[in-house]
């Protein structure tokens, strides 16, 4: 198929190109292409967003607990309401997330929960891709330690079923997990060629407990778990040391700009980062700490938060390199650039909107105005999962409906 | 007419409850009312939302240059492109903001900019309701401000043509009109008993450059310039002495979070203002410095920001108060609520979307995740202006056609 006639996200800039797809990926870019054709005119076509940290079945606490302190929220209300999820629970949640990222742009997902074959069910059903990580807490039991990897193992073998569905290790974090887990986790990413997703350095608290614990700071006291292979989700309190042991290492990393302001965590020292060459991307978080999946929202926030210091700090451009590039980067796919031997994932954007004009500069008002409604259609692996704001894969209806009903249930359990 | 069958924001909750409408006013709130009806069933409807600070005509800018300081942005951007604006830009331009917020569900908007004769005809064709200043910029030239006052009065008689114009004097600035002109303005507004709209303490230059000319903070030098009748745009750089004194004035504040992020003007002290019973509403500012005019998402960046410090502030029902009844209030209209012998300014929002469920808790959903492609009707002044998300006052392709082209041309002429 040749899609023609649209504008494009090419390169940092925004061309005139026709884009030749072929199966799941791009083969071609360039002007004039002739063949069976979509017709983009008037439309842009960007790479589908990146959420590179999220919790989706989170969706089901949605409003639950807000305008808490993390403990509170965590100890009264998210953790009680986890313990009584069921898989079936978990399925449904997912899929109502996923209709959430597919209406605001984003093609793919880095998720960490449980449960995470029904997770898997929801992305090969819906045509979204989702690189998925079961959430393993040790609290430095072996026992757990076993039956956490073991539950990895299998996630990861459902995830080789299918094209959409990416495996992470997901170690949760070096406060519920010993370092003896974690190397041994580290082994096992390296033994299957595979990839980890952690939390590390989200609030204060957690910095201090560590530094009373090992009289280090977080990234040294990971300095041999970390390295490329490693995206570590929130990254807010960092010392010059530990930035420079981030670079050293090449760690990624998920920035949640909207949950660590919701949650009081504070500011990630992103233009330092960046100065620094690390790999930022962006991630939502869970919808109980946002509480929207919407990723365009967190991209005008983040580029607002960083502007406080200095208003030169992350331009729109580099706004939406960090969400759609440096996700792909990030995850380790070819995901997140309009180039040739990439996934066809991409979204199509009706720019007919108020909220896109004028066209003074047509980044600027994708990352700054841009109403989400404006995003038609939507492609993933080459196939289209929305078209003209309909979802074609899923009944959107029903899935809401029973979602109502388990989150009901879920609370009051 | 009766709206039958839905929910609505009622006194800080959602309920159940019928509204009676007759001509363009709210007479009756209450259950099961019989009559001619629109039903409401699956939609939940709230008071429009209230844009207390914006300057709608620089749509014509949105994108034109961003992430760039204020002082270079305004001197070499902004104030040049300006100095060539024609009545008929800012009449197109107006007609663009209005799209762009009826669709996210603003049926009131603050105005301060020039040729305010032609944003009033935008508003009488639109069927929003509009609070309209003349900018005056005075500089200490008693001519030019003679000049600014009789603008003023002409605007002045043009909004009392139309019941849903109102007029306020706009005094820009205590640094760009002198003590003396703001008196002035002080006076006439006691005189033909209206209301003052003027920036004060949006940046620290702002601060320093008054304390070094008058060894005073600003709201110490405007002390007996301030009263009930000031609203004031920005206030973020406050000491707990000009809070006070903002108290005892019982001066109002327009909150401008996303403009104040975008120039990194800073934080206003808004948990402080509301401790101290200071009224505070929710502005989005001009869309040259934000950029967009969808003021649901300064209400979500509202509630992010001030939670930075503390998880506890500004809970999501707080917000939404803000940026509705806290909003009628700052403008001194019968706007923002749900109420018997309030303006019939409503939207009607479909819950039926996966950014608004589960329905744990609807007002947290309004505020943190809602998409507003739910806003699928709204009504200003008992008449609907959208119906199913089609603008029904005005011919949306052709507005932004039009704007493109006039913008094009204005920063070229």
């Amino acid at each position: 198929m040749i899609i023609k006639n649209g504008l494009i996200y090419y390169r940092g800039e925004i061309v005139k190109r026709d884009i030749e797809i072929e199966g799941n990926k791009i083969v071609r870019i360039g002007k004039n292409i002739e063949g069976e054709s979509y017709n983009a005119e008037g439309k842009l076509i960007l790479p589908g967003l990146v959420n590179t940290h999220t919790h989706l079945a989170m969706t089901l606490l949605r409003g639950y607990a807000d305008d808490l302190p993390l403990n509170e929220w965590l100890e009264n209300y998210i953790w009680p309401a986890e313990s009584k999820l069921k898989g079936e629970d978990v399925y449904y949640g997912s899929l109502l997330g996923i209709v959430e990222m597919i209406k605001s742009g984003t093609t793919c997902f880095n998720d960490m929960y449980f449960f995470m074959d029904k997770t898997a069910d929801a992305v090969v059903e819906s045509g979204i891709r989702g690189v998925l990580s079961h959430g393993c807490i040790e609290l430095s039991d072996p026992k757990k330690g076993e039956r956490e990897i073991k539950e990895s193992l299998r996630i990861m073998k459902i995830c080789e079923k299918n094209d959409r569905t990416e495996f992470m290790f997901g170690p949760h974090a070096p406060y519920t997990c010993s370092k003896e887990f974690l190397m041994k986790i580290k082994d096992l990413a390296d033994k299957y060629k595979k990839y980890i997703h952690i939390h590390v350095s989200e609030t204060e608290n957690e910095v201090k407990g560590i530094e009373k614990q090992y009289k280090m700071k977080p990234m040294e006291y990971l300095e041999d778990f970390l390295n490329e292979n490693v995206l570590i989700a929130h990254a807010v309190h960092l010392t010059e040391k530990e930035i420079k042991i981030l670079k050293e290492k090449n760690v990624k990393v998920s920035h949640n700009p909207v949950s660590n302001l919701k949650l009081s965590s504070g500011i990630a020292p992103v233009p330092e980062l960046l100065k620094n060459d690390i790999l930022v991307s962006l991630g939502t978080d869970g919808t109980a700490s946002n509480n929207s999946l919407n990723i365009f929202e967190d991209l005008k926030i983040m580029a607002l938060i960083h502007k406080l210091k200095d208003p030169k700090n992350l331009n729109a451009n580099e706004c939406l390199k960090i969400a759609t590039e440096n996700g792909g980067k990030a995850l380790n796919l070819k995901i997140g650039k309009i180039e040739e031997g990439y996934f066809a994932d991409l979204i199509f954007i009706d720019l007919r909107s108020a909220s896109l004009n004028p066209e003074h500069n047509l980044i600027s008002n994708i990352v700054y105005s841009m109403d989400t409604e404006s995003i038609k259609d939507v492609m993933v692996d080459g196939k289209f999962v929305m078209q003209n704001r309909k979802i074609i894969t899923l009944d959107e209806e029903k899935i809401i409906e029973k979602t109502e009903e388990i989150a009901k249930d879920l609370v009051n359990r």
